[in-house]
């Protein structure tokens, strides 16, 4: 069986199983269009949709990949996602022969990664951000409120969440402003304004929704999985300082619009289904909205958890990139079913391509912790590199990486990079 | 000189110094357009567009007109607003009589407003929600914290504001499903999941932004109301017992994201220009970002404020329209450009068909608060009506309906109104 692409390298992140999305350009043509990546190679898919390779599918001649997003797909709906996954999975093992078998289509179809530029793979219209790991809530409620009040008492009943800015959501690679803002010092009678003192990242993991809900219908624990497209790593930049002054009573604003940094490449779930995995016990049983009616063996009544290694790299002008936390997705107390049949549970509608992101993914050990306020324990622990320098919190210059993959036998699905670098305030 | 339209009555909300901005569908045609209202008629201005009646302005070939939305128009800036605006004064006053004297065109362009389907004016990218009103913060604070500690210490420094849901923006007349979501019973040790039982409208207005800026590129106090498009009312129906149990620690989430009401015609600001007024003096001078370098005459370094009547009825099975409330925008602690400063001052950037919403428009005396949260006061002074009824919080099947208008000599300019029928919950 012909294979239109060479065998790819068993530690490559994007084998045959992993297939993600993305949007790209190429290095001819200025019109984005939405690609799936196989080892080093983009796969044009408008070329392919072009080629009539997805007429007989349910696709049809929706046009999909021709667009600058991948909303329309998701738009389509599980049916199609399915259809095309398998599709392109055939034309890519060489199973289906039309790709492998067309010289002249191989030619204007695969394009060297290096060559091409990745784009803004959603058009966001929401984006909503969770507090999904209790690990990362007590920390923080420990550092401001000691452990006995740590959490809030709602926390292990409601999937804790809050709306985003959708307008600066960018793709990984953007350099980030470090912004300015109101401060106040704890003995200060007034606030100044000025550049963040105590910049930070945040792990995260967000996925995008599918067709979604109308205004008034909710969407259940029973039919909320369908709806999930796929996953991107997400920093959630934060600005400790300027968000402690503002926070009150409505929650973080300025502190956190700024920049949010995703991932290029959107991972399928069915990609991920290999790496479900059971969900950490409850302290308690969720309400029954919150429970699935029939979970299938192995899953818990709120859904699947899923086993995603996290890996986080800080860079700085004396070091090369360190590693600096390492973490998992299975950590978080509230599964993304549950995330988004809460979300909906008021009657919010869900439109394609709306953002739900975990909140900060810290683990149970402090090696594990997500953001730099537990790294170094709002300050008193710095965060030591092999240069010798110290962090307490991100300096200008400071990159920042996450990475994300699931081990599988022999094969590994990765996500990619979600990269930042922390550039100067205007007027620093 | 000839006019297009007859005289439009002296009570009517939309005399030549409005002209709004809506997007509408004809009965005869399924595309949506833009459209402006003079008297009781509805200019169609994709038919003027088609016409070539805004080729030699600014515009030129833009074809704003022909849009679903105001987004693009919105886009091309101030000196397309006023050019357009120019001209449609010019068209609709005969002083430009290319409309007046041809039959075919006015034919085609002017549809009685009884004969059109108003849309949703804008696809809001981002929608923000303030909390301007001093007087709204103090009542709400007093109740929950008593009226020593009713204002946080940021209060007088913040344009306090959070992100709302886009999606769930709805034009005037959109029936509200009352939400379900969580709420728990103080002397409770769970919450319970149910219809909310404290539903409250939140009397606001909220304005569209034009062009915008690029992310880490902040606008100034000075450049700021450039970038003011038109405004809106707003009715930010809020489901206070969910909001109690769920907003600590980052905000209000479902208790708000459920549905949010906008009137259907964008007054724009030069509509708006002859009843600016000076905002209420603040308690101390603000921070230099959020004051103006050179005011004008009559105007603080906060920019202005506007004289616009509010008034909220309430209609209920057994009581025709009864006013509950009667409000003024000019109470406001925060103006406008203030709010839309401090938003981008982190580098947050703003899209053509963002919506910054006031907050609650509450005045300083009983009369004028504008919610039933407080006009009741949390339960404790029912509100009467004529037929004997009372109200503590909105009840299935009752009617919520916003004016607006400012007053000028011999001519008002109203916002329409923006009215909501509340429907039982799916599962009561």
């Amino acid at each position: 069986m012909a294979r239109p692409i060479p065998d790819v390298p068993s530690d490559s992140e994007f084998p045959l199983q992993n297939l993600p999305y993305g949007v790209f350009t190429r290095p001819d043509e200025e019109t984005p269009r939405v690609g799936t990546r196989l080892g080093d190679t983009v796969v044009d898919l408008k070329v392919l949709e072009h080629a009539g390779l997805f007429r007989d599918t349910p696709l049809g001649e929706t046009h999909v990949f021709c667009k600058r997003s991948l909303n329309k797909f998701m738009q389509t709906g599980r049916t199609c996602w399915d259809a095309a996954r398998a599709r392109l999975t055939a034309l890519l093992d060489g199973s289906d022969a039309r790709l492998a078998d067309d010289a002249d289509l191989r030619k204007a179809a695969l394009v060297d990664c290096d060559r091409v530029t990745m784009q803004m793979p959603v058009e966001i219209g929401d984006y909503t951000d969770f507090y999904s790991s209790k690990h990362h809530a007590f920390n923080v409620g420990t550092m401001f409120r000691g452990p006995q009040n740590a959490l809030m008492p709602n926390y292990t009943w409601i999937p804790v969440g809050y709306h985003g800015r959708a307008s600066s959501v960018v793709p990984s690679g953007t350099p980030v402003r470090r912004p300015c803002g109101q401060t106040r010092a704890d003995e200060a009678e007034a606030p100044t304004f000025g550049p963040c003192r105590l910049l930070d990242f945040e792990l995260e993991m967000g996925f995008f929704t599918g067709p979604g809900n109308p205004l008034g219908a909710p969407l259940t624990m029973d039919n909320a999985a369908d709806q999930i497209f796929g996953m991107v790593l997400v920093n959630d930049w934060s600005a400790r300082d300027i968000q402690k002054w503002e926070y009150v009573p409505l929650g973080p604003f300025l502190a956190k619009n700024f920049a949010t940094t995703i991932s290029h490449w959107v991972v399928p779930m069915a990609a991920l289904a290999p790496f479900r995995c059971a969900a950490p016990e409850p302290d308690h049983p969720p309400l029954d909205y919150l429970r699935q009616s029939d979970p299938p063996e192995g899953c818990g009544p709120g859904g699947w958890a899923y086993d995603i290694e996290l890996e986080v790299s800080l860079q700085t002008a004396e070091d090369d990139p360190f590693v600096i936390s390492r973490s998992n997705f299975r950590h978080l107390y509230w599964t993304m079913q549950q995330q988004l049949t809460h979300h909906t549970s008021s009657g919010c509608n869900m439109r394609a391509g709306d953002l739900l992101a975990s909140g900060t993914i810290s683990g149970p050990t402090p090696e594990s912790f997500g953001s730099m306020l537990e790294l170094a324990w709002r300050g008193t622990k710095p965060i030591r590199l092999p240069s010798g320098a110290e962090r307490k919190f991100l300096q200008d210059g400071d990159t920042l990486v996450m990475r994300g993959w699931c081990q599988g036998d022999g094969y590994r699905i990765g996500f990619g990079e979600c990269r930042g670098t922390v550039l100067a305030a205007l007027d620093a």
